[in-house]
């Protein structure tokens, strides 16, 4: 296996990503049961998630290996990061996208640079579809989470964080294929960090207690389209088992009910899955962890004229 | 006419109403026509807009004399401020609301702890019942602009955006009564301030033109309902005379262009009015002011799902 990334690797990424992203603020509010939290707002990053961080970081690490172009294989976020990654450092790139990939991210891929492919299926046979043209067409396949440059990419956003809010004690991340929740342990500085997935999505959740990564059989959640990886990557798993405290889970109903707090009580519209946090506090799962509690609101690719009001 | 508000004014309200606001943050971005722009998200405020600050201070300032009750009229933003503030200082609240209020605003205003009047007609008909009520029933009525304890209140919001942003040398910002222009004048500390209206609601512009306060003929404008005063007022008038560089006319299209701009690159949902200050720079209107432009994102009472994307 790769070396496991470290924190000086996320230290490095920010370092390199710096010029291209933005510094996203943060704002303490009142959050579910009166605990004090800080949201990390990359719903405002460039290209409406964070996985720009990552995908920056890897095709800046490879360098003149990218000049032809890379490929990847994404259902949304990712692939919008590697899109405005590529556009940003002029490396061509394409996006296998799976049919089954919400409206408002496919067009919001398609008015990218990149070149946009729609694949029958799901995201493993976008995924197939991504390799084999990657190895076709000498292109550099892209992993959406199973990675250490992109794991590192995205730890700076809770470097950030805590670079804004130190006082933050208890750091919570929505956990796909676990590409955030690695870089914030990487990055938190002995804070705890606990993933929080929904239960039709429990990949990180499952990988943990069977001890290694392993397949779900079905992924059923409203979140599917950001947290609903089939299976941990090697990497991600091992930094996760490291050093996350643990998984919650949480019901579909409680993302939506976040979605709506998170817009009544501060005008922000998150896409399902970034309200994992917000709805973890809601349901008392985070009520023994020391707060202030930082939150990290990881996207907003989704239609607000759909916000479930 | 009373003595008019002065930048100390302006600190001492920050250091008041603090407990009660959120310190809301700030972000850079490259705006439209590629001028670095700092966007000052007060939309994520308390009471879903700037609002609350010169509310705050206001009844703050009466103290002891707002124990029995206050009472205002508004279309919304304003009365939204006001019964937060009541709420959080343990103040009873009435607002009169125009008929003509949208859904959103009057929804909002009737979930909090106010108790809330609908008036038929528009605000003129909502003001006269609220001085009368205020009159009759021994209650401190609250003007939504004209007062130099709500100017000084609104611009504290100004007083933050160059404390994290001293870069910033051009501040724009949307023009209703002028509250929030003339509080920004004082908060400035040198800047060039701009104002921008619909010109459907030219309320400062042709007041500076006239050298007085003119009553509107009529308001037509998509921003009506957070932009829509029919006179400037007396103290509101003289701060911006005194301090506003200029007041610059942008169209209702451009609003609403301004709305999705702010979706689709930053993915922040704003009100109409709140538009008016990207408005501005997209339509090349600042082209000659200096920047970094500070931009003022002042309101998001309104629904997400109407959003004209």
């Amino acid at each position: 296996m790769t070396d496991l990334p470290t924190s000086e690797d996320v230290r490095a990424a920010a370092a390199r990503i710096a010029p291209w992203i933005r510094r996203t603020p943060t704002i303490a509010v009142t959050g579910p049961g009166a605990r004090p939290v800080v949201l990390k707002l990359d719903t405002l990053q460039r290209s409406g998630s964070f996985k720009l961080r990552g995908a920056l970081n890897k095709l800046m690490r490879l360098g003149r290996d990218a000049r032809d172009g890379v490929i990847t294989a994404s259902g949304g976020n990712h692939g919008l990061g590697v899109a405005w990654a590529g556009f940003l450092l002029g490396v061509p790139v394409q996006v296998c996208v799976p049919a089954t990939t919400p409206a408002a991210k496919r067009e919001a891929l398609e008015a990218t640079a990149a070149e946009v492919q729609i694949v029958e299926g799901g995201y493993p046979e976008a995924d197939r579809t991504a390799r084999n043209r990657a190895q076709r067409e000498g292109l550099h396949y892209v992993h959406a989470y199973d990675d250490a440059d992109v794991i590192a990419g995205q730890g700076t956003a809770i470097l950030e964080l805590i670079e804004d809010a130190p006082e933050v004690r208890t750091i919570v991340v929505a956990v796909g294929g676990g590409g955030l929740a690695a870089g914030a342990t990487l990055a938190a500085e002995g804070r705890r960090v606990i993933g929080v997935e929904p239960y039709g999505a429990a990949t990180m959740y499952d990988a943990l207690r069977a001890g290694q990564p392993v397949r779900l059989a079905a992924i059923e959640s409203v979140a599917a389209d950001s947290l609903g990886a089939g299976q941990a990557g090697a990497l991600t798993f091992a930094v996760c088992r490291a050093g996350l405290d643990r998984v919650e889970l949480v019901e579909d109903a409680a993302l939506l009910e976040a979605q709506r707090w998170l817009w009544h009580h501060a005008r922000l519209v998150v896409e399902p899955g970034a309200g994992a946090g917000i709805a973890a506090l809601a349901a008392g799962l985070l009520d023994g962890d020391p707060g202030p509690i930082g939150v990290i609101l990881c996207g907003a690719n989704t239609d607000p004229r759909k916000l479930p009001l």
